[in-house]
């Protein structure tokens, strides 16, 4: 276990009230678990400073509009955007990937026009574009994996062509922590005259990212997974394709005047948040991103890339175990156990408190090219340590000695 | 005040920690307060309970998902739905209404189909169907008011025609706080074939609600304006049209089966619920549920009712004051005071610390009818008495002996 001298002592499991002690958490890549700054920062938007957003003439919600806005701005921050206009909340990346879709690929793509996706996206970043290729008669082609199940950009420059318009790719696996070179990725897009979205749900939590150093067009991710509220997250877009695209959802907020006769709309990103908004899902994401900033994200990334290599060699080292993604896989750990169902993996370690998932983890596309129908899957975070890697091969070993 | 002796004195201030002695909150049309009991349940999600829903193979997520189904039974029960899958949890109305517009109008409506709205509709049910008409080319027509701003049910009447479709109606104006005869309007609706959406925002937190016994199609509200979090609302649909209807936003727990070569999707409400839904907003709405339901409906809708009485009699009694509405408005006040613009109104009503509304209220059209850009809004919620009234009364004296 020598690796695990390297890693910084970041383990903040003290600031989780969720976690119980001798509770192995490794499900991080599903959702994220609190910190106590956090659910403080909701419940005291709910218990003292609660009011609604842009529309009150009275202070209360004067005070929780440029909360509100603030948060926008932290937002904008964090990830590099040049404007918090550029940032548009959503309730999760699912949900900003369909916007796309809906608002720009609806509009831009047509009959022909080619949508080059990857064989380990999640279904977030797969079915929305199946839904608007079948309406707007367009085509996806899917890059293929290289050996240690990253996707293969040198595939991706041979594939593309003049007819390719989006490349959607995630930024980090959920499955295998493969981290994409999303640089090299966007100058092959561009390369053709594609725009490049990313779905940055598990980058965001676990390493730096900054939209406009990457030079990607489209940017979503989830607050749930960076140790935020639920029912919260962002999308973040070019200010001029923002500002081409036509309406989302109608409702309040995202008018400029409406009558019988005709309608018009705001500016983004009022345009595409329709209704009251998540009012305190944002606070609590401003918490969040104050959180995990505070820390800092290349010692999270660090933290989390040394509890890898800490499982990795400890699981490779048991006959049983096979392993996927590559070494370097930023916080995720995917293997099974051969012979073993994962499901039953999951839950012979749920008996002895270790979390982790077992399942196609929302990417059946990767598993039909890992040929397994689902695989058990370890996710890192800033509360866990290396006793939370012992438990899972504590764990495993369990397995292997149930079904040995 | 003789209307008061007659209100029971449900008055439940003390529930609520974000309200100070002092602070008239008449705001809870667009936004309620937060009992503790529903702040507490969300507090504790997070920081002892929480686990994501329908994926974890350990016992936490279980739970979770255990908790999370729960709440929508108790949403189904609450609003006399005959099957929790009929019961779709959205961000709020606004995105129930848009979904119904996306998935049902959008696949079932053609070029020349109309759909009917009424004049006073708030724009998250006007623009969703400006924005799907325009797509399949179908027409909108609008129903007028009664002299007291209600629907005319019997222009409504005397309109429809076998090319409707669908007609979609506020159950309780936001402005005005009319109650739609709803049962009515579902049978006329019926009469020519059209399918009837009900928005209930400002309904179900104000009066008793059975969907079944309304006998409309489609019924929309937000957990926030229901004494619950942020971010969370329902779409309830007959369990027929839900089924029928296609694929809302593309993602995880709404598939059977994702491959490139082709996708399989859940049957509802999950077909609906792409992506990580908001966990603890479901949980949240639960508890706000149980918090009304035991005070009940037909009490809180008595007692807003004494107040709303009470006010207009008080207000009507100043010369300047001009009042919108019906007599038996649920709960919701509009009103001018002659040569003062409503934000004046609003903005000296909070220096006496009286938190009303003051704007177009996201119903432009309603304020064209009118002729008047915006109107002055004081709405009623369990934790108002009548010392709320009299703080009102007291501020718009105010207002007009410095304008007088």
């Amino acid at each position: 276990m020598t690796t695990l001298t390297n890693a910084r002592p970041l383990d903040r499991l003290a600031d989780f009230p969720a976690i119980p002690e001798g509770w192995a958490y490794l499900d991080t890549a599903a959702t994220a678990q609190k910190p106590q700054a956090v659910i403080d920062a909701i419940t005291r938007a709910y218990d003292t400073t609660y009011a609604t957003v842009h529309r009150g003439v009275y202070q209360r919600s004067a005070d929780m509009t440029l909360a509100y806005e603030a948060a926008r701005r932290r937002v904008a921050g964090f990830i590099g955007a040049a404007s918090p206009d550029e940032c548009v909340f959503v309730r999760g990346a699912t949900e900003g990937i369909n916007l796309v879709a809906q608002c720009w690929a609806a509009t831009q793509l047509g009959a022909g026009d080619r949508i080059l996706l990857s064989q380990l996206e999640h279904h977030s970043n797969i079915v929305p574009w199946q839904l608007v290729a079948q309406r707007v008669g367009a085509v996806i082609d899917v890059v293929p994996l290289t050996a240690d199940h990253a996707i293969d950009l040198d595939a991706m420059a041979a594939m593309l062509t003049p007819a390719h318009k989006l490349v959607a790719l995630a930024h980090v696996s959920n499955v295998t922590g493969a981290v994409l070179d999303a640089k090299r990725a966007a100058d092959l897009a561009h390369g053709v005259g594609a725009k490049l979205l990313l779905d940055g749900c598990q980058a965001v939590p676990r390493l730096p990212v900054d939209v406009q150093a990457l030079d990607c067009d489209f940017y979503v991710f989830s607050a749930h997974k960076l140790y935020g509220p639920t029912g919260i997250g962002v999308l973040w877009g070019r200010g001029d394709l923002l500002e081409a695209m036509p309406p989302y959802q109608g409702g309040g907020a995202m008018i400029d005047k409406v009558s019988f006769a005709g309608t018009t709309y705001a500016a983004p990103p009022a345009r595409f948040e329709a209704g009251t908004p998540h009012i305190v899902g944002v606070l609590g994401l401003h918490a969040a991103i104050d959180y995990v900033d505070a820390i800092g994200l290349e010692a999270i990334h660090a933290h989390e890339g040394a509890l890898v290599r800490e499982a990795r060699e400890a699981l490779s080292g048991l006959n049983s175990v096979r392993l996927f993604g590559p070494a370097d896989s930023a916080g995720i750990v995917s293997f099974m156990v051969e012979g073993v169902h994962p499901h039953d993996v999951g839950t012979i370690l749920d008996e002895g408190r270790v979390a982790i998932r077992a399942g196609h983890h929302c990417a059946q596309p990767l598993m039909d090219h890992l040929g397994i129908p689902a695989t058990a899957r370890a996710s890192f975070g800033v509360y866990n340590g290396p006793r939370d890697v012992a438990a899972l091969v504590e764990g495993i070993e369990r397995v292997t000695r149930i079904f040995g």
